[in-house]
C-alpha cells in the first residue's frame, strides 16, 4: 500500500518531466496550404506536392501540410488575402496576380524584356531582390518564397503572322497582366478568357492569338492544333510563381521546422523549374511529331522595338507614381544590365557557337 | 526508508523507458565531409558551408558535419576512396577527377558540346541521368549527389589568337581532362600545371593559354592582365560538382536525417549555381573596369568544326570499348538532342531577338 502510494506520486512527476520533453520533440504541426490552381494541375501542383513531402519526410513527420486547391476554397487569386488573414497559413501562387490590390506585387514574378530564370534568381539572392519583395510583403503579414519557375514562356498562338507593328492593330489577344498594357499600347485588344473557353474562341476567331505558357503546358490545351504559328518569347522571361506564409504563424514554429519549411519551399522551386524545362523539351517533340508544319516565329525586329519603347514607357509611368516601384525597377534594370553582360558570354555564346552541329 | 526504496527502482524504469525514447530522437550524428578544395576556397566551398548550415538547422543540431578541406585530409583528387573506404563519411569534390579510376564517373559533370545546366539537370532527374550515375557508384559503395553548376565555363584565356585549325597545332594550353584529349588530337598540346603556377607560366610564354574557370573564380587569378583574348566556352558547359555518402554509413542513418541530407545536398548544390552565376556577372563588370579592352572571342566556325569531329571520334571509341560507357553517351546524345531544341525556341530564342535592345 505504501508502496504503491509512493511510486504513484513520483512515478507521475517523472513520466511528467520525460513526456513534456517528448511533447514538444514530437508535436505534429498541422498547416493548412491553399494554392491557386485546380486539382492535379501539372507541374505547378506537383512542386506543391513535391515540397508537402520533403517537409513531412525532413520532420519525420511533424509537419503535415494539407492542400487546398481552388475548386475547395474557391478563391484562385484570392490566395493573398487567405494567408494574410490567416484562413491558410501557407499559399501557393503567383505574385503578379496581386497588382491591383498591391501595385508592388507586380515585378516579382517576371517582367517584359527582363532577367531569364537564373539572372532572375540572381537578383533576388544576390542583387537585393528578395529584399525588396519582402518589404512589399511585410506590411500584409506575409513571407514570399520562390516558388518554382517555367522559364521563358513562348510568345503564344497566332492564326496569322505578325509582320509590322501595323498587324498588331486590333489584333484581339488573350494576353492578361502587364504584357497585355504593353500590348494595348501598340492598338491591340487584349482580351481575358476563362482556360476552358479558350480553345474555342480561337478555333471560332473570336481571338485572333493567345498565350498559355510553353509547351510543358500547351500541350494538352491543343492549340497547336487550330494555330500555326508559335511565337518565340518576349513578355514573361522567367515566371517564378510564389510561395507564401503567414508571418505570425511561420514565426510562431520551432526553428527547426522553420527551417524545414523554407528549404523544401526553395528546393521545390528549383525542382520544378528543372520539371518545367523536361516537360517541355518532351512535350515540344510530341507536338512537332503531331504537327511538323507549327512555325516557330520570332517577332520582327520593328515589333520588338516597338513592344519594348511601349514597356519602357510604362515602367516610368510606374516608377515617377510610386517610389518604392522606382526603387524596385532600377534595381532590376541595374542587376539586368550586369548579369546579362555576363549571359552574353557564357550560355548565350555557347548556345550559339555551337549551334547546328 | 521503505519509501526511497520503492520510488528508486520503479522510478529508474521509469526514467530509462522514457530517456531511451530521448536519445533516439535527441542523438547527435557527428559526420566527416572530405572537399577537394583547399580551406575558404570560393563559391564551391560556400556549397559545402551552406549544406553543414542548413542539415544542422533543420535536424535542430542533430547533424554535425566536420569540414576537412584538402590542406588537412592531403589527397585533393582522393575523396572519392576517402569516402569509399569510410574514412570519410561524405565528399565534395567533381565526378570526372576519379576517370583514371572508374572510367565511367567521366560523364557526370559535363562533357564538350554537351548540354547546359538547365538541360542537364533536367537529363539527370528526368532522362535517366541519375540512374545511370547512381549505378556507376553503387559498385563502389557510394551515393552521388549534384553538388554545384558553375554554368557554361570560358574557353580560357589565350595570349594570341585562334583564326584556325593551323593555329592549334603545338599550342601549349593548360586544359585537363577529357577537353585536353579532344585539343590533343588537333594537335595541340595539352599541359597540367598547379594552380599556383599558372599565372607565372602564362606570363613566361611556358603556355600560350589557358582555362580556369569563368569570371566567378578567373578574376582573382588575374589571367585578363596578360593575355588579351577571353575565348566562349565549348568545353564545360555544366560543370556540376559532386556530393558523394558513403552509402553503408548513410542507410545507417534514421530516416529523417537522411531526407534532411539528401535535401541540404541538392539545394547547396542549385543554390551554388546561382551563386556562381552572381560573382560571374559581378567579376565581368570589375574585370571589364579594370581592362576593357579584353576581347571576347568565339572560335572561328571552322574551329568549332574540327573540336566536335574530334569530341566525336573520342566518343565513339569510349563508346565501343564500354557497354556502359555507350549506354551513358547514347542516353546523353538522344536526352540533348530533344532538350535542345526546347531550349532553341525558349532560353536562346529570347535572347537572341531581344539582344541590343
Amino acid at each position: 500500500m505504501l508502496k504503491s502510494l509512493c511510486s504513484k506520486t513520483l512515478l507521475a512527476s517523472a513520466i511528467i518531466a520525460f513526456s513534456s520533453a517528448a511533447v514538444a520533440a514530437d508535436k505534429v504541426y498541422k498547416l493548412k496550404l491553399a494554392e491557386t490552381w485546380g486539382p492535379n494541375f501539372p507541374v505547378f501542383g506537383d512542386a506543391v506536392k513535391n515540397m508537402v513531402k520533403m517537409a513531412d519526410e525532413m520532420s519525420n513527420g511533424r509537419l503535415k501540410i494539407r492542400v487546398d486547391s481552388s475548386n475547395k476554397h474557391k478563391a484562385p487569386f484570392g490566395v493573398f488575402d487567405l494567408v494574410k488573414s490567416g484562413q491558410y497559413d501557407l499559399g501557393h501562387t503567383a505574385s503578379y496576380y496581386y497588382k491591383g490590390k498591391v501595385p508592388n506585387t507586380l515585378y516579382f514574378t517576371t517582367m517584359p524584356f527582363g532577367m531569364n530564370a537564373p539572372e532572375q534568381h540572381a537578383w533576388l539572392q544576390y542583387g537585393g531582390g528578395q529584399d525588396l519583395m519582402n518589404q512589399v510583403y511585410a506590411e500584409h503579414n506575409l513571407v514570399p518564397f520562390p516558388g518554382g519557375n517555367t522559364g521563358v514562356q513562348m510568345g503564344g498562338w497566332f492564326r496569322k503572322e505578325i509582320n509590322s507593328v501595323e498587324d498588331l492593330q486590333n489584333l484581339k489577344m488573350r494576353i492578361p497582366g502587364f504584357a497585355g498594357e504593353v500590348l494595348a499600347k501598340l492598338g491591340a485588344t487584349p482580351v481575358n478568357i476563362p482556360p476552358g473557353e479558350l480553345y474555342t474562341a480561337l478555333e471560332r476567331n473570336t481571338i485572333d492569338a493567345l498565350e498559355w505558357v510553353g509547351p510543358s503546358l500547351d500541350l494538352r490545351m491543343g492549340f497547336h492544333k487550330i494555330a500555326p504559328y508559335y511565337y518565340m518569347g518576349w513578355h514573361e522571361p522567367a515566371t517564378e510563381l510564389m510561395f507564401i506564409a503567414n508571418k505570425k504563424k511561420l514565426e510562431k514554429m520551432p526553428e527547426d521546422l522553420q527551417a524545414i519549411l523554407a528549404v523544401a519551399m526553395r528546393k521545390a522551386a528549383y525542382d520544378m523549374f528543372i520539371h518545367s524545362y523536361a516537360e517541355s523539351a518532351k512535350n515540344w517533340q510530341t507536338m512537332l511529331q503531331e504537327y511538323p508544319n507549327i512555325q516557330v516565329k520570332t517577332f520582327p525586329a520593328e515589333v520588338i522595338k516597338a513592344l519594348k519603347n511601349a514597356n519602357d514607357d510604362l515602367l516610368k509611368e510606374k516608377a515617377a507614381a510610386d517610389p518604392m516601384a522606382a526603387k524596385i525597377i532600377e534595381s532590376q534594370q541595374q542587376y539586368m544590365k550586369q548579369v546579362r553582360a555576363y549571359t552574353a558570354i557564357s550560355e548565350q555564346g555557347y548556345l550559339n557557337s555551337t549551334e547546328g552541329l
